[in-house]
């Protein structure tokens, strides 16, 4: 059996009771951070508080050498840790079919994600999200600008008065991830008065929400990542009394429709 | 304090281990499930579980009447459970709203969501998901067809290329949860050819996925609800391999772009 199991957004208890007690019951445990990583904790910590081995794998060890992980699923019970939900990256379903193709039993115990903890941090209603879009660091798409598809995304949402959520670009192997500052300062080219919400630390005790003008929260410092960026459609007024009241957005740009 | 705490998909166990923490701590134990519930537990089994007493409040009794819970929440530590993640709903973000008001001290700490969920067991991509939408009963809504609002989210998704998730209606005050067979049946009007996956009792030990044409759907029993559909867009050759091989999608319907 191969157990899919998503450790959530922060710490060794971001997991579920039943993530949890399968990662503790496992022969094997295997895991994978470069799709992305828990802030709050580091391997060594997260093996030693759940008194398990994990043996974490990288890119390779994952898409082209998967047959160790396969093996240990096919003799026993294995368990693959990825942080937020699993199955978010198309390296896990990959993973999952070549379980499947071998006849190796998979199961998905579901982790907390960064979308809803946008949706839930914000008070912006989840169902009036439209596309996510991720923004690359502009070395990353060799340019030093915000990639067309990006913008596409931005434009198409906001014609429909749908929010925008941003995730903002992770180089695991640099250890480097994008701030909502840095993030707000590309977009604000061509959305300076756009009002968008930063959303720091998300699933951590001490989580910030911050809403302006793109063109301010380019100044500002939020401190410790993960950062994400969203940026609001039309607003019901529980969603703009939220933006103003929990995020300090300016009152003017929160007018409900 | 006020902690708002979501506790997943299905039973006592879902929750993270940060919730359960905050929850058999708190002086004082409120719940709402007229929004949604658990199905794979009840009220009381939630309560012997962990120790503590629930107070459960109707929607009068959180919106018209929120103040015994503020101000449990101003003498000391409450928490507010809700299925799922919370905030969800915009009831939710309304008690927050009011907690602020009083200069009460808020938290959230997140649960999982049907909505990675159904990205997950599907195999299709997250970021790949449009506006997700919500499919009423007929009687709900005083007709006996689809609602102009779900056919023009759909369209709109399909015209780009993306996956929607539509939710399907719940009537928690008759324990009624429209099932998936029903939602196809529906749907077929219009979007006959058109292939969906019936996601059901996501998050749950045995949930299933399957995929086919809504007509085909719309014949088929999918047992104890929850049930979501997802109306998949145009699909990379990753999530046409999962609709196929994990969903039993008709190969010639999941012809990657």
């Amino acid at each position: 059996m191969l157990t899919f199991v998503g450790l959530g957004l922060w710490d060794e208890r971001s997991i579920t009771v039943e993530g949890r007690d399968a990662l503790r019951n496992a022969d094997r445990v295997f895991a994978e951070f470069y799709t992305s990583r828990l802030m709050g904790t580091d391997v060594e910590s997260l093996a030693d508080h759940h008194g398990v081995d994990i043996e974490v794998r990288d890119r390779a060890g994952v898409e082209q050498r998967p047959e160790p992980i396969l093996d240990a699923a096919a003799d026993g019970d294995a368990v693959f840790l990825t942080a937020g939900d699993t199955m978010i990256s198309t390296t896990h379903v990959d993973l999952r079919l070549r379980a499947h193709d071998r006849g190796i039993e998979t199961r998905v115990i579901h982790g907390t994600t960064a979308e809803a903890a946008a949706a839930s941090l914000t008070g912006l209603q989840n169902y009036r999200f439209g596309k996510a879009t991720t923004l690359p660091f502009p070395y990353a798409h060799g340019a030093d600008t915000v990639p067309g598809s990006v913008c596409d995304t931005l434009d198409d949402n906001r014609e429909r008065g749908l929010h925008t959520l941003v995730y903002l670009d992770i180089k695991r192997e640099r250890d480097e991830y994008m701030t909502a500052d840095v993030a707000a300062d590309l977009l604000a080219e061509g959305y300076e008065d756009c009002v968008a919400a930063a959303v720091c630390r998300a699933g951590s005790p001490n989580p910030t929400v911050e809403a302006a003008r793109l063109s301010a929260l380019a100044d500002r410092e939020f401190g410790d990542p993960l950062h994400l960026l969203v940026v609001p459609g039309e607003l019901h007024h529980v969603e703009a009394d939220a933006l103003r009241e929990l995020a300090g957005a300016p009152a003017e740009f929160t007018e409900p429709v």
